[in-house]
């Protein structure tokens, strides 16, 4: 029995991977959203009457922040949404955005000209993960999601892999930025290349001096270092607002969706 | 026949008028958003194949910016949304959110902390006007506008209107600052006292001298005096990203929807 789990969850998570996969190709299906009523909760983090739509955008607008999981009446609501049409649809279009932006620039060509990309939810997809951890309703377990990463296994979002090629096809060049530690670099490039983002410019992964740091402190520190290297952050792209927050963020930046984890 | 045209148009308007209000006093009337399939467009603006959720969403997440009009094909979808119960819960949340984040703070109630709320689509609603202007796929007629203005009879979004009782019930002074000029304070004062906004402590409209200065660089450079003058801005709420962007815009800020129209 215990050795079937293992087995299972590749199982099924090569299933979510194909799950991802074929709605990446498919342009079409209208997805009709019902907003889950949300019960009264206690302690004044739940609101009472508010749809899980209303949630989700707020997450996406910034009115909604520091939290630590998905409301419990929304893990349905939010799992549909993660493996389904809307999430594909808004993904298309922030990238859509972001390309239109950039073929807009008078670049240089000099090699100087970079878009940094988070890679959680940006690059790679760890939906597989959350879809055995209820999609964000339970509190983050560091030490599983830490088995997980090493399997370096975590899909392309198809969007992102898709404005990832046409950025570089305009000679923009690509900087990856993780609060991914520095021990997980060489999965992680590994990972990034198996899926498709087969160059980049660099790939920043955290060190250690930075624990105990806030995310925005960590990527802005390191944007500022790009800057002073003599790179022009022409975009930045990430699911999180501490991605796209604090300093030398970028000439413009874009949010993919994750209404399922928040970074601070 | 021509004298029929403003009769009709204030019935209509009084209809949409109780329209808000029934919707601002009803809660619980699930919503279903069915996004319409926007067609290709040309000249690059318009994006196949994405619905218009995706397209109100990038809108309240920043990633869609600088826009003239709503597309053609979401006029249906953006009048339903704003004449429906998902743009009340989504204010309802918005305005939650907010009141939570104050009632948190250990205020010095020494009359100096302040929150700046904007008017259009934040405190007062031009629905009635848009209404009749296809729910903002018209490119924006600013002498239609400045007729419907002076009428003075907008009005409150009710969920603005109670969390602005809250933060005054808080001992948290408010201060309206908007981009209506100078010359239509009187009757913006008569509308929001009308409507239930009784009291401020300063209501800022926009001086000759930011014509043609961007709303970021009036709006920052209006709060920069206010913090000089000692004010501390506690909360800053707006329907714009130019209201909630800049510089000294407030230990925390918040976005009302508005689907309708852009101001950078």
């Amino acid at each position: 029995m215990r050795r079937m789990k293992p087995l299972v969850n590749f199982v099924a998570t090569l299933i979510l991977m194909l799950a991802i996969a074929c709605h990446g190709s498919e342009h079409g299906v209208n997805f009709n959203i019902f907003p889950l009523r949300m019960k009264t909760g206690s302690g004044g983090h739940y609101i009472p009457d508010v749809s899980c739509l209303s949630w989700r955008v707020g997450v996406e607008a910034h009115n909604i922040i520091d939290w630590k999981t998905v409301p419990q009446e929304c893990e349905g609501y939010i799992g549909n949404y993660m493996l389904g049409d809307q999430y594909r649809a808004d993904s298309k279009m922030v990238c859509a955005q972001a390309y239109l932006y950039a073929k807009t620039l008078n670049l240089t060509r000099d090699g100087r000209d970079i878009w940094v990309f988070d890679i959680d939810e940006t690059a790679l997809s760890n939906l597989p993960y959350y879809a055995h951890h209820g999609f964000g309703v339970e509190p983050f377990d560091r030490e599983s999601f830490n088995e997980w990463v090493p399997l370096g296994i975590a899909p392309a979002l198809p969007e992102s892999l898709k404005l990832y090629n046409k950025l570089l096809s305009l000679g923009i060049k690509i900087v990856f930025l993780t609060g991914r530690p520095d021990h997980q670099r060489e999965i992680t490039a590994k990972n990034l290349k198996n899926v498709g983002y087969h160059t980049w410019k660099k790939l920043i992964t955290k060190d250690p001096s930075y624990v105990g740091k806030t995310a925005v402190t960590y990527e802005s520190a390191e944007r500022k270092k790009l800057e002073e290297k003599g790179y022009r952050i022409i975009g930045n792209i990430g699911d999180q607002w501490s991605d796209i927050l604090g300093t030398n963020t970028g000439n413009r930046t874009f949010k993919l969706p994750d209404p399922v984890y928040y970074i601070s």
